[in-house]
């Protein structure tokens, strides 16, 4: 039977969700963790692969056993071999047309900017901080130039194994809570380093040192080369993914907003 | 000459405060960071010692020195020498007369509680998490009752070295945010685990255990046998300190609500 899983994590001390042979991974912790409870080997596949150092609010992976077990105990059973950075939040039966990845349609990621003069003595690796004022006006100014079906070649990563660099950005919403700045981020799926590529470019905006308009001009110049500036994985966190109607998930309210994700 | 200084700092890996033989207090570290820009012993007294695992936004602290700095020296040179999770806020020239202990009228401290059924991934020693469902508004009742000029033996740790028991509680005010409870608290001085003591308190009684009346019983029992319980540190802030207007501080918008202060 296969199960779905929610998890949460804080990735500060991980070399992201991957497996590693370093053993250090979300994925091996993961699946260590039910191979004891199922008390047979457990493989996952799971919606969004974050990179090291990145955070989940949300996450959603599979896996499939012959073991009956309650669905409380994938839950608690697991997190009790978990550390206790990484947290299983529920368990749920699926269907086996279900796949974590190829069947999720949308995926939501926040970006946390902590934007004031100095540093904080805090939440070193749950946020980015940066020094200079940024304007969220102007920075929602070129955020817009990306929402939309766009090649998004200039924010891949060199190393990005996506087949096509083209991508449905549905929505970028930039706010300002107090000193924090928060960049929301929900398109169809993401190349890789995609967020963070596009949060630097905001930024360069936010600060002034370039106009709305170079976020046009980097998504027209298919080139990496065009936006060469990454921002740190710390601030970034996977908040939730969507699945058609179909598969009964809970779906995070954000996407609520999205009227034409069809089902 | 005297000078104060706002010190912010993430109290998860220190032993508190004051100054210890092994070297791993707040004060250790700030007056050691201070001591290398002065080049000569610097001596710093602050307005409120936290315990271990407690956080500061902005504790105060004054030092005498015979050497000249920039005001920039003292904030920028000594963040230098600083753990990063200890960070000076800013530097001002006080009046000989100031005293950061002795001339604080007024002291801001918030618990923060993470209210949910399963524990986070997330920032375990910067709140403290509670599974039962908390009701605010029925912790804001108990928390009603320690308002006022009281006896607090009750809620004092039974080292406590204060000579008298006796505070004055101008403000609790217990909200929700989401996930989370802010317990906002402020007084003229508080005793030793007195937020703690009152905190844990409140715990009872929002997860209804116990009646809003029993922060009444406790209150004129006059005894820390009546209410035997203490909250973790770890969700504990000292958020903000008053000093009189002669002072010239800037002191948190959270005072402007007690109009008889006075200066």
């Amino acid at each position: 039977m296969r199960i779905a899983i929610g998890i949460e994590y804080d990735g500060s001390s991980y070399s992201g969700w991957q497996k590693q042979k370093s053993g250090n991974t979300i994925q091996d912790h993961v699946e260590k963790a039910l191979t004891k409870v199922a008390n047979s080997l457990v493989m996952i596949v799971c919606a969004g692969r974050t990179d090291a150092g990145v955070h989940a609010l949300e996450q959603i992976a599979h896996f499939d056993v012959n073991v009956i077990r309650d669905l409380r105990a994938w839950v608690m059973g697991a997190n009790t071999y978990l550390p206790r950075d990484i947290r299983i939040l529920w368990a749920k039966h699926v269907a086996e047309n279900f796949h974590a990845r190829y069947c999720a349609i949308a995926r939501y990621y926040r970006y946390v900017i902590r934007n004031r003069p100095y540093r904080s003595a805090f939440l070193h690796t749950q946020e980015t901080w940066y020094y200079r004022p940024l304007d969220v006006d102007i920075m929602q100014s070129g955020a817009n130039f990306l929402v939309g079906k766009h090649d998004f070649s200039s924010f891949r990563a060199r190393h990005c194994q996506s087949k096509s660099p083209v991508r449905m950005m549905y929505l970028i919403d930039v706010n300002r809570e107090g000193e924090n700045i928060h960049i929301d981020l929900v398109a169809n799926a993401f190349l890789h380093h995609m967020v963070r590529n596009i949060t630097a470019v905001l930024i360069k905006i936010g600060s002034r040192q370039k106009p709305p308009e170079w976020a046009l001009q980097i998504l027209l110049a298919k080139d990496r080369q065009a936006g060469d500036v990454t921002a740190l994985p710390f601030g970034l966190y996977l908040v939730g993914i969507y699945y058609p109607k179909q598969f009964e998930m809970q779906n995070h309210p954000m996407f609520a907003r999205l009227p034409n994700l069809g089902s």
